[in-house]
């Protein structure tokens, strides 16, 4: 809560958008805290900050965070909480003066959300080396401001390199940012795998006619062709549930006049799987069904980006397991269908992620809420997590 | 071809919009034909003109013609079509020095494209009392000016009272504007009745959320439910074949971001059938899918316009019917789907319609088209079905 100030919108969220100075308060607090807590800190050239609890060993620290930087419309939770909960257990750990073999390490990775910088997930997608550290650099928000600067500007390009860390696994815990835990009325997410993405463009092209003088057997209605493919969209997913996901947010009709019939239709399809090979097949279905509905409409689909599915590090996914067991906390197995620092990072370091549920699964909005309990919930897993893993040689 | 040339596009259409200086222009070659082909003119107060060849009586006029005005990007038959399909058949008249026991009278309807000044049809309608002559005179352009100046500037603000004329009958002959006649091969359409229209507002309100992490069985996604009942819109016109008619031609949807499932969807239904109690039985049955659809998302309809479907005038149907029996073309009896001057006409006076063939059944563009040998056909019947009323007793 007293990070949430910093920002704070007059709904009750959080507009703290990268390399603002609002940025630079919300590190600088942490920064404070961790200093506090005995960690030492570096900062590397993309801005991640990296708050050590030393271990007896110095090398192969166990690593966690998130982010602090949140949507301009955004909550509380999403990011902050990963981060707190990594600072939480450390407090815990002091107070319990437990010493681990490896260190363990909080990292706030910069530029989370993609708001005001694009691409998103930029300090742990450099890392991977999914980004080159200077065409980050380049970036420039709305009003011309270069990344590089505004990271200078506010004190936090660091000397570290931003390379491939040398640590024993990554855990990210994080509000789900959907219903599914809610729903089933479980604390904890043991998440085992983040889907694949992949996005679309879909051009339909009838002929433009008047809605009073052309039967309905001689139009080339792009709307109605357009509804058509909508809902095989969602066929396509529920064929392929509980995962498959498929959606069409973006839909744009023309001319759009009431008593002319639609002569283009243009429309966004968003399918996911946490299966890659699935994720293919749905794919596919779409095309056939494209190809078998006639040549009423002409139907163009553009896949102009590609995320894979990938599964998390069994050996982090079964230690949150074990983690949860030992608490006995109401739990499932789930699977992240939004980015998140954990998908770049288990590119190069064995990595999972733990969820608890957030209120109505409401989330990139000022009301996101998610419970103390299950706050406390959460931390504990990672606490477990984080120190099985840390002990382990 | 001569009236076409004046407001002549690029692409070969025409733009003579209402009250305009080509308007006017129009006007004046009409009326310099009509006259030459010994006709007396009248011009009432909303500018309507009627070109009137005397009969051997004095007192009810047999009545034919249509517009002379166009869309911005009209083409060149949509309505001149009709107006000099009038003046044909008069000049024949005079060709065979033939004389009628009723006059003939050929009338220029006032804006009926409604693309200039709002609402459309307006010098029938005025006629028919549809509308008050003081409201249509205030009506302003895009540009502030009223109807009624720019109808006395281009000197068609005429003396005659705008009211119900004592005619014998109306027929209006007029290209199709759709693909009816055309696929089927015929040549004219007997037409039988003006299809009733009605206007619906559709809001679907779900809940927005995050398209990756909101499990299908679990969203408020606004835009299925609305492809649902635009599918359904289609199957309500087609479960009314063939002269059912739906159309959804404005569609908007919200927020409108690829990955963030839609929480609105704002769209248009139009729904059309010749018989009011279908057209009826079409809206309960669009509302009673509403109401099955379920409480996944919020549905509300309104709807805010209604034009009643209209039969019309069987003696005058079987005027033309017999006009065609006389000269053997090919036609079929059928509807008109957008509405005509002679929509009003027949609230007043005895109407029907006469339809000829368009190219690919495209208006209301600049490569609308009609062959010469179809307008010919047209006028054929249309001077029979004149010379038959002019002549009866």
């Amino acid at each position: 809560m007293e990070m949430a100030e910093i920002g704070a919108t007059a709904r009750g969220g959080c507009a703290r958008l990268a390399l603002t100075d609002l940025d630079k308060q919300g590190r600088d607090l942490f920064i404070g805290w961790c200093t506090d807590a005995g960690c030492s800190i570096e900062v590397d050239e993309i801005g991640n900050i990296f708050a050590t609890r030393p271990g007896r060993l110095e090398e192969k620290p166990v690593m966690t965070g998130s982010h602090l930087d949140t949507q301009p419309t955004g909550g509380k939770f999403d990011g902050v909480y990963g981060v707190l909960a990594g600072l939480e257990v450390i407090r815990t750990l002091n107070d319990e003066q437990a010493q681990t073999l490896h260190p363990i390490q909080v990292v706030v990775w910069t530029n989370e959300e993609g708001s005001r910088f694009q691409p998103a997930m930029v300090g742990s997608g450099v890392l991977a080396g999914a980004f080159q550290l200077q065409d980050i650099y380049n970036c420039t928000d709305v009003d011309g401001k270069r990344f590089e600067d505004e990271l200078e500007r506010i004190g936090f390009k660091g000397k570290k390199r931003a390379t491939v860390p040398d640590a024993r696994a990554y855990f990210e815990v994080h509000i789900e940012q959907g219903p599914v835990l809610e729903n089933a009325d479980d604390i904890i997410g043991v998440v085992t795998h983040q889907q694949g993405i992949r996005w679309y463009d879909v051009t339909v092209t009838g002929m433009e006619s008047h809605a009073g003088t052309t039967p309905m057997p001689l139009r080339k209605d792009a709307l109605m062709t357009a509804a058509e493919i909508a809902l095989k969209v969602r066929s396509i997913a529920l064929d392929n549930a509980p995962a498959g996901c498929g959606t069409i947010g973006k839909f744009d009709c023309y001319p759009g006049s009431p008593n002319t019939i639609p002569g283009k239709v243009m429309f966004s399809v968003d399918l996911r799987h946490p299966d890659n090979k699935t994720l293919e097949d749905m794919e596919t279905s779409l095309r056939d069904f494209v190809t078998l509905l006639g040549n009423e409409c002409e139907v163009n689909i553009d896949g102009y980006w590609k995320y894979p599915a990938m599964a998390f590090d069994s050996g982090c996914v079964e230690t949150v397991q074990w983690s949860v067991n030992q608490l006995g906390y109401r739990h499932q197995k789930m699977i992240t269908g939004a980015g998140h620092d954990a998908s770049y990072m288990a590119q190069v370091v064995p990595t999972s992620m733990i969820f608890i549920p957030c209120k109505n699964g409401i989330s990139h909005n000022e009301i996101e809420h998610a419970t103390k309990d299950h706050c406390e919930s959460g931390c504990n897993v990672l606490l477990q997590a984080l120190l099985v893993t840390a002990n382990t040689k």
